[in-house]
Order: C-alpha cells, then sequence, then structure tokens
C-alpha cells in the first residue's frame, strides 16, 4: 500500500533536458568555426564529468565547464566576446520560464488527494526553489526535498525525516538511474515517466522490467491507474 | 530556556570571507594591468548583486560574476587564457579545506551536550554539504539545514520542521543581517560572535545592542557561558 509518494521535477514535472540541449545547439554553433559539433560535445561532457566533484549539478557548474572547454578547445583562441555569449546563454537557461510536462498540471491535484507527496529534486538549491515557486505546484506537496545526489542513502534520509516505511513509498520520474534504481534497492517502488532526451551521465545500462515494484507509463496522466495497482 | 540551538557555518565554524579576500586579491592582481584596484571591487560587487537573483550565494555565482566583470571592464581585451586563470582561481576557493575557527572542535561538544543543535547555512547545497562532511563536525548536529536565503520565513520552516517553539531557540553566526536580526524578529534569541571580515552585502545599518534577547561575544569558546544567561 503506498501512502507517500515522490514526485522527481525536472523532466518530470516540467521541461529541462530540451532547455539544456538547446542551449548546447547555440554552443555548437558558436564554436562551430573552430571545431566539428561531435567534438563539442564530447570535449563538453568531459569537462563536466570532470568538474562534477567540484560543482555538483545545475545550470551553473554547466557555465563554468562550457567556458571552460570553450578556452581549451580553441586552444586560448576564443575572444572575449564570444565568452561573454557563452555566459549569456547560460543566464538565458536559469532565466527560462517554466513550462510544465502535459497532464501534469490535471493529475497533481488527483494524487495529492490520494497520497502525501514529496517533491524530491536534486542540484542547484536557489535555481530549484526559483522554479518551484514558479510552477505554483508546491501547494500540492507535503514538502520539497531538494537533495546534492540522489543515491540510497539520500533516499533512506528523506523517508526518516518524513517517519515513513520504504514498503509505503513510491518514487516517479524519469531517470532510472536516480529515481527508480535506488528506490527499488531500498525496498520501495518506481514508476518510470520517461523524457524524449536523456542526459548521458544518467543512462544506465539495463532496465529493472523484471522488477516486481517497477512500473513504467508513457504519460503523467496514467500515473494514478498504475500507482493503484501496488495496493 | 534555550533547548534548540542554530549554528551558521561560514566565518561561524570555519573560515570562508577570508578565502573570497584572498581570491578577490589574486583576482585584482590579474586585472591590475587594465584597472585599479577600487574600480575592480566596485565593479565585481555591482555584477554579483545584478546576479543575486540569478545565481544565488555561492562561489559558482561569483566565479561567473569575475569572468563577466573581467570582460566587461576590459571591453572584450582581456585573453581566454586570462580568463582561464580566474576560473582556476574559483576552482582553487572550491577545493580549498575547510579550516576551523578557533575554539569550535572544543566548544561544540559541550553545546550539544546542552542543546538540540541545529546547523544552518545558506547557500550552495553541493559546496556546503562538501565542506560539512570534511570538517567532520556534523555528528555534533541533530540536523543540517542549507537554506537559499536566511529571512524570518525560512527560519520559522526550520523551526515548524524540528517542532520547536521560537522562545526555546538561538541562533548564534557572525552575520547580524542573516544569522541575527531575522531571529529576533521572530522572537527567538541572537548571539553575535563576529568574524574579522564581513561582506559588504551582510552590513547592517543598526546593530541590536539593546535587544533583550541579543548577545555578542568575542570567541566562539564564551558561548557555552553567555547562552547559561537566556535561562
Amino acid at each position: 500500500m503506498i501512502r507517500l509518494l515522490g514526485l522527481d521535477a525536472d523532466d518530470t514535472l516540467w521541461h529541462n533536458e530540451s532547455i539544456f540541449a538547446r542551449a548546447q545547439e547555440r554552443y555548437r554553433a558558436l564554436l562551430a568555426k573552430y571545431h566539428p559539433a561531435a567534438e563539442v560535445d564530447r570535449a563538453l561532457f568531459a569537462t563536466e564529468m570532470r568538474n562534477l566533484r567540484l560543482y555538483g549539478y545545475g545550470v551553473k557548474g554547466f557555465m563554468l565547464s562550457t567556458v571552460e572547454t570553450a578556452i581549451a578547445l580553441t586552444k586560448g583562441a576564443i575572444s572575449a566576446e564570444e565568452i561573454r555569449e557563452i555566459i549569456a546563454l547560460g543566464q538565458d537557461m536559469l532565466a527560462h520560464p517554466v513550462e510544465l510536462l502535459p497532464g501534469v498540471a490535471e493529475t497533481l491535484p488527483r494524487l495529492a488527494a490520494d497520497y502525501r507527496l514529496l517533491l524530491i529534486t536534486k542540484g542547484d538549491l536557489h535555481h530549484q526553489e526559483k522554479k518551484v515557486e514558479e510552477s505554483r505546484l508546491a501547494p500540492h506537496f507535503h514538502a520539497i526535498e531538494i537533495v546534492s545526489e540522489k543515491d540510497p542513502a539520500a533516499y533512506a534520509r528523506v523517508l526518516r525525516r518524513h517517519g515513513a516505511r520504504v514498503e509505503e513509498f513510491a518514487m516517479v520520474g524519469n531517470s532510472l538511474k536516480s529515481d527508480i534504481l535506488p528506490v527499488l534497492e531500498l525496498g520501495g517502488a518506481g514508476v518510470h515517466v520517461p523524457y524524449h532526451i536523456t542526459w548521458a551521465h544518467e543512462h544506465v545500462e539495463r532496465r529493472p522490467d523484471a522488477h516486481e515494484r517497477f512500473r513504467s507509463v508513457e504519460h503523467f496522466a496514467q500515473l494514478p491507474a498504475v500507482l493503484a495497482q501496488f495496493a
């Protein structure tokens, strides 16, 4: 019996990866005269991974990595004006309005009627709070939990804080790696709602399709029906 | 009677502003051939304040503002290599080891014996968690609360979460603006432990010296004695 329902935010409640993808497209275009797109992507991802321990997740770390990569790739030939444009790209991302995914606004009140809802998101505290506020979805949630990493220990801390047993907990999200696998590992349930783009860092080798506490839906609006199956 | 004690982290438990100050010194030196130090400081602070709503507090936002300011101040004459050095400055800040302030390691266990301790810090989630872990102070605390802004609403949320009445709460910190005034406003107590440098953004016009729930000490080690006065 599920009583507590965790919902991821980026790419589950609202668009996020598509904003990164559009920014990265403009970034590639800016560097096109120096390097082919595939090389830019590869170098940027390598910089991001190298800096992850230092920066954590979020747009500001991405911005710093785009500047660093552009300088390294062009061996210092890039101009200050071009770097200014790269920073402006990231500032546009931070100022981008929140766009809810289809079905979210209609389905969330139904879920809130049946379950205690937690919004559980990782990344930059300031930016995530800004998006939660702008989304106007906060009133549906019992609590907003912004964590720096979504691993089993982080989920266990959240459950402890809300006095919930893991058997009563289900997590909903677009990332198998961050939203589903750590919760299944703890003994909870997971419902995957895929987004059309997945960041390379979130890719997993094996889907947990055979797991009895795992479900997958195509649309957010299918959540009430599929969650009822756990009863 | 104080039961719950909140402790600020940056410049209360460990050095922080001095790390910013040293980085800003190196930043001024890098830009010295373009502009006098006072102008660099003024321009950087203006950029930081303009970006605060977008970036929030923390080193990554500071780094982005140093790059943006350098490009603007030099009207694009700064080289990519110099920008790389500016980014390296910030990366050094993020990698800087945590240095506890005098008296903290000895006094914290005594405080933990008498009060339920909360670490309440604002800023970047990832960086603050990294510093808490490295400090090895976490075992003394009942909970770690990382908030994006330290205003009365944020303190009220923390107190609600821990089921505490404000009359039983005292906050300890180096910033009158962030640690003391919002808590006094709510009806709690505040103990100021000054740090030798205060960021311009944290300056306040009037000290609450006459407030009956306000105390000031020179050293962290004086806290047990002064907190006992609230009994």
